[in-house]
């Protein structure tokens, strides 16, 4: 269904429920693929979506929502619900989407769930739950098909008949030798390609990639997103194939990695939070506002110091939102580039000083031609040298040191292992606001002899 | 390969040219990744970049060589290379790639190699080329595997070994009734598990997505993402099958996307330009810059307006950089959640009202926070309660408004179908300084009395 119709759905789902119109809404909504039906729940009351859920009669369909509900609604939605009825749709799901929710949930919750699970399937996901969430092994389904170098095509088919018929996305075979390391690869195409009885060790690729379990689960997506893969094996430390990471998992962490670094470089927290509460944003956002609340009341100090020039030419706070304005923007220009161009692989962080070098360039550059126009607009309106030169200076320094400030200090942060995007927004800007206003005044009271 | 290694690789092979070790550097080159190739690229000269080329020795690893390498780079190094051998290499890669490269030559250069491409590769290419770039006929390859309904899965095994071993990426087998139209979908999967006589229509699935070749690249990438699927069937006006769009190329979309809007909102340009010259990224950032010059000139005319009152108590312009910046830095927090959410469909844009009012909602709350906060700073350093007020109303009147700005605008520009991130950045938070700066002398000049 596309998204547009989405609005739709919404209206005539909840027109329906006005009516009781029961046959009806079942019948729409075991219809409706679990992505939009998750949309559409966050438009609904919880007993709403309780009717809703109940009607759903594959058990499959209920995973599939299970994994594509928010947190906030998923734990409100499951609170009442019966931990038998909990467990018979977390059986039908893929492992690494049970050990995502398991992991959610409260302590107790989880242990009764895994209790009443089937020992095979909770030990898959107690397995799962020894990686960090956000590694290789913590995102793989431990599912896969893998087969001996010397079985033939034909054998592996009827294999692939028998026994794999609950692997999710099965695209590729893969191929390990006695000890069950990784040797090889095959895709289910090349199978029925080749004439039946040859062996998978004729024609399979060996130039297979492997991750190992504890890589970052972002290195293991720009891995798939870089060489046009489809999934990933994960290995352990002794080359033991233990995994998969498939690509339907990898579009999801590419999304929410762009939407965290937008996010956090704005200052507005990590996730994306515009469904939950007034209340619970306003707490998220609080915080960081914080730092520039800080940072000008120091740029206010700063000015205090300056206050017997400003009572003798007043005209100097004019100027102090432009030469602002130009640092606190071309900062987040070059702040912008570098923390976009680290998450993509474009810039690499130990090209430091020819990035921040480029910036510098850049800046002053810009702050030249902006100088050169700022400066001008001065001398039109009051016809003081000094006063222009002062400000053509002041938005040179401002540009320079915010280009400056602002690819170094992500360039930085990522060298020792901080998440750039975190540490930009807010804060390059106060600091930027901060060293622009101190130099303007500085420079200006100097050349004008004040 | 690891990206880590990119730096080893690139080490490696800079020596290995400076040592003129000619096989050596054949061995490494024909083993490494098109992929990785491509960034190796990035830190060579021309005439490097050349030599190495020429030593590949695969024509299909040439072929991923041109679709990965930045379009500077690429047309650089095909400049004197003979038509005959990139009408070699262009025959050799899929028809979506092709175009993508021929649609971005000079007029004269693409048709002259049209005209040496084999006829039935040409007119896949022509076929393609007629499409909007940024449409799903732009982005699909005209390759897929179509069966008629009754075909059985023997057959359909059969016609894989012999017709279809150039179909780039196959993973569903696309059912079409006698007129072309597609009905259904099968995966290769299910191919080999039913019992070879049984015909695809018993256990094809009917419920199959599919999009329009005009449809947006974006929302492609989207629908795609949604229902965690590995390729979109294309079909024209009349539902004929014409071509698939697949995985690999929608992670780029995706990506592509998260950093332009980026970049936009940051008014760094929408193309990631760190690897092109200064020069160039000057001219980028130039004309982004000029929005908030030009808002800066305006907010110090504004100012120069109270400049007899700035005269009487000078410190009125010690608070022109807080309140700035705490409406510019909640603003941005606003627009960047609007934007971000739009893009992830999140947000809704027919929820205008509904965003709008909880974001202006979360401004007044933290408005009064910070305004209580830097009114009682404002009173503690001058004792004067009306300044304090002054102080303390201009900032609540800021956050309230910025909030309010940096949702409404790029949520009332993607209403009218203009892009809200371009429409966010440098424009939005020059509104709101000017807004801050007029609200807060307004409010001050009148409280004092002056």
């Amino acid at each position: 269904m596309p998204i547009d119709s989405n609005k739709i759905l919404v209206d005539s789902i909840k027109r329906l429920l006005r009516r009781g119109a029961t046959s009806h809404l079942a019948k729409i909504v075991n219809k409706t693929h679990g992505a939009d039906l998750s949309v559409l729940f966050r438009s609904l009351s919880l007993a709403q979506q309780r009717k809703l859920f109940d009607m759903i009669t594959d058990v499959e369909q209920k995973g599939i929502l299970f994994s594509e509900l928010e947190e906030d609604i998923f734990q409100d939605l499951i609170e009442d619900m019966p931990i038998e009825g909990i467990v018979e749709i977390l059986e039908n799901m893929p492992a690494d989407d049970v050990a995502d929710i398991i992991g959610r949930l409260p302590e107790g919750k989880s242990q009764d769930i895994l209790d009443k699970m089937k020992k095979a399937e909770s030990e898959e996901v107690e397995d799962l739950l020894r990686y960090d969430d956000d590694t290789a092994g913590g995102i793989m389904v431990p599912d896969f098909i893998s087969l001996k170098e010397d079985v033939t095509a034909r054998e592996a088919i009827e294999s692939l008949q028998k026994e794999h018929s609950d692997v999710e996305m099965a695209f590729y075979l893969y191929v390990v030798d006695e000890y069950g390391k990784l040797v090889g690869v095959s895709s289910l195409r090349q199978l029925v390609v080749v004439p039946p009885e040859t062996p998978l060790k004729e024609f399979m690729s060996t130039d297979v990639f492997s991750v190992k379990t504890d890589m970052d689960q972002e290195e293991v997506a720009r891995i798939v997103a870089r060489y046009d893969i489809l999934a990933v094996p994960v290995v352990d430390d002794s080359n033991q194939l233990v995994g998969v990471v498939t690509v339907d998992d990898v579009i999801d962490i590419l999304r929410k990695e762009a939407t965290e670094d937008i996010l956090k470089m704005a200052g507005a927290g990590e996730e994306f939070v515009e469904t939950k509460s007034i209340f619970k944003s306003t707490r998220i956002r609080l915080p960081w506002l914080f730092a520039s609340c800080v940072g000008g009341i120091f740029a206010f100090f700063i000015i205090g110091k300056f206050e017997s020039s400003i009572l003798k030419y007043a005209y100097l706070a004019a100027f102090i939102p432009v030469i602002m304005g130009m640092g606190g923007n071309i900062g987040t220009q070059s702040s912008t580039i570098v923390v976009r161009g680290l998450a993509t692989g474009r810039l690499n962080v130990r090209d430091i000083w020819s990035v921040v070098l480029k910036e510098l360039s850049i800046g002053v550059i810009l702050g030249l031609v902006y100088g050169a126009l700022i400066g001008s607009v001065a001398q039109l309106r009051y016809s003081m040298e000094a006063l222009a030169i002062s400000v053509a200076l002041a938005v040179v320094s401002s540009m320079s040191v915010a280009a400056l400030v602002g690819s170094l200090v992500p360039m930085a942060f990522a060298r020792i292992n901080i998440d750039p995007a975190v540490a930009t927004g807010p804060f390059v800007t106060t600091a930027i606001d901060i060293i622009s206003v101190f130099f303007y005044f500085k420079i200006a009271t100097t050349l004008l002899g004040i």
